[in-house]
């Protein structure tokens, strides 16, 4: 069902990351579960959760532990998310990190856990600890590439994405993430799980500030249907086996661009491969007073179940657009400086349909599996790009059956 | 489909309203598809309306003409909704009220439209005209069940309620009122199209407040799919031919009890016959530091398309509605304070899975076509009542085929 999105052919390594996966039966026996990032001495790393209250057991140990220092393990499983499980949960992910960081003579806080699945039950640790038991000794990597398999849940295909950066000078470094996620997405902070290194070195403070700016762009820019999940997580790594940067190097706004480039495709292969998704839509809001506006309005739109709907029958009512418009949470929107068109097709002038408008000629921009729906506020000259996918059958089902 | 909801068996008529309806072939010809109230001099009227920044060209209208003066005559078409058409739809709207008015020996300003149906669309006006010609003349009184007939678009069930109000002293008076909605069910002032009327003569401030303080509670705490229409209104007429009320009167707190009964029942059979529903829910948010607190929780949770989804499979995933009260936007919400049951299973106590909590017996109470989620946020004494539907495969099938 994914739209426009194959799984990468291949994830560039960085050097100081490796990965082992390993099948731990947690929802079911058949595949590899658990993925273990090791990060070699000296990497710095940046994270970035969820704003949901009930923010899981993992995320609250992984945030604690990332205050404390810098983590050289990052365990992440799929299959059970570790939320709603109180102080037991807690317990649960703590005992991993002990358990690993005795493996491998680590401190715990040292480890940082990540959990993703169903909400509400124990981690089944009888199944858990015995998967992880041998995996310090072995220094073989899985790769990139099988991490992301492995922390896959109702995702269908494996998100990844590389990028080598051109610092200037002859200086280059490599950038790898992977993702997962395809509901429950709407991102406060950042979406569901993404892991990103590159094999530079960073200090801490100025690898955060890169995490926060490039994640406004992408996984803080997606929605595929409003729900912020309780785990929601996103790090990046900079193990500093290569070439070291900092914020006032006259390369890092390339690498910041290219983070941010490959965090947006990261964050655009979650929508691509929503639960259900047919069509894959950029909502691109202009001419908005400020940033926050221009976001809100795209995320009514995208939110909107009766768009959504439409969306998926290929059906250009635009006047659905419009109403979303009309209720966005914003002050004193004048109707008649908005424009609206999908794809080239310009519906909407003035906030009156234009007298040339052409239904088929937007329903044909409709048929298509990807196309942008262009909202003008005509009040400023902020903007914005909103992501996400259509309503369908599919995530009714998907979602009435995701337990049984 | 609707949930628990059969047409009323007989709607108390109110001296001083006579409804005719005809049919005008607006969307396809062979139903009454426009309503007309006639309401006697001296009535007062007070209404509430869309705060959609695209308000229709008719609610523009009907807010102009009601703040210039009590209103003589409702004309209320379904089957297109005269909203996204510009300053074309608000002359469409104006010729209609100068007919009517010139027919009656009224002025246009006494005249207040109302429209629902497709967005986007001009009124037919060639097929509109001719057919309330002939309206003023007839003085035959159709009845509000007709009325409420003439107003649905995908209301499989025509909506409408009566009272009969005890103001002590052996004085009485009637409240009847009709709604229709089905989808795009947001209300953030009214929802879509409900009517009002009583007997007594009761002055439009007082009126007015008692709209708004029953709407609130009514019409203003339901939702389908969070889409507040453009369209939404509700008005409430007093006839002055029984009693004579007001708000130091001690039976007004009986009256406005009543009609705030009136007005919620009518709410709910909106959600109950929500487009798609197979379930209706009463989101019960308690222990919340003021109302607003418990009213963004409670749409959060009624808004959530995984809740509305596990709602639909009855699949007590409390996992969801944990969620999405800890995305609801209210500030330092302590998750060890919260409560959750479904119907009266406990499942969350302070935050955690209670031990003894079965979740046989939850899906026993989600199996059943209507239940209450309730919702206790530990913190203040405010509470609140939002009504919602589920998401089910019919909801999108409407909506992905709404036009076609």
């Amino acid at each position: 069902m994914a739209v426009n999105l194959v799984a990468p052919e291949a994830l560039t390594p960085v050097a100081g990351v490796r990965w082992s996966t390993v099948d731990a039966a947690i929802k079911a026996p058949g595949r590899d579960d658990i993925a273990v990032a090791w990060l070699a001495p000296g990497t710095s790393t940046a994270g970035v959760f969820t704003t949901n209250a009930f923010a899981a057991a993992p995320v609250t140990i992984a945030k604690r532990h990332l205050a404390g220092g810098a983590p050289r393990v990052l365990v992440i499983n799929s299959g059970n998310a570790n939320a709603g499980t109180g102080m037991a949960g807690e317990r649960d992910a703590m005992t991993l990190c002990e358990q690993i960081a005795g493996d491998c003579g680590l401190e715990p806080a040292e480890v940082l856990p990540f959990s993703t699945g169903v909400i509400g039950q124990r981690l089944p640790m009888t199944r858990m600890a015995p998967a992880l038991s041998h995996l310090c000794a072995d220094t073989r990597d899985a790769g990139w590439q099988a991490a992301a398999r492995a922390i896959m849940t109702t995702d269908t295909v494996e998100k990844g994405a590389s990028r080598e950066v051109d610092l200037g000078d002859g200086r280059r470094c490599v950038i790898t993430g992977i993702a997962k996620g395809s509901g429950m997405i709407c991102p406060n902070m950042a979406t569901m799980l993404a892991f990103m290194a590159t094999d530079a070195a960073i200090p801490e403070p100025d690898l955060h500030d890169a995490l926060v700016a490039a994640n406004q762009a992408s996984f803080n820019s997606i929605t595929v249907d409003g729900d912020t999940s309780t785990n929601d997580a996103a790090t990046l790594s900079a193990t500093g086996q290569g070439v070291v940067l900092d914020s006032t190097d006259t390369g890092w706004p390339a690498f910041v661009a290219l983070l941010t480039e490959l965090m947006q495709e990261l964050a655009c292969a979650i929508v691509r491969d929503a639960e259900g998704a047919t069509r894959f839509m950029d909502i691109h809001v202009r001419g908005a007073k400020d940033i926050d506006e221009a976001r809100a309005v795209g995320y009514t739109v995208a939110q909107s179940p009766l768009f959504k709907t439409a969306a998926f029958a290929g059906d250009p009512n635009w006047g659905r657009i419009l109403a979303a418009v009309g209720r966005a949470p914003i002050d004193h929107l004048a109707i008649d400086g908005v424009d609206i068109a999908i794809g080239d097709v310009a519906i909407v002038a003035g906030g009156q349909p234009r007298p040339d408008y052409d239904e088929a000629e937007a329903a044909a921009v409709m048929a298509r599996p990807e196309f942008t729906v262009g909202i003008d506020l005509g009040r400023g000259s902020a903007e914005t790009h909103i992501f996400t996918s259509d309503l369908s059958y599919d995530y009714v089902k998907i979602n009435a059956e995701y337990r049984s």
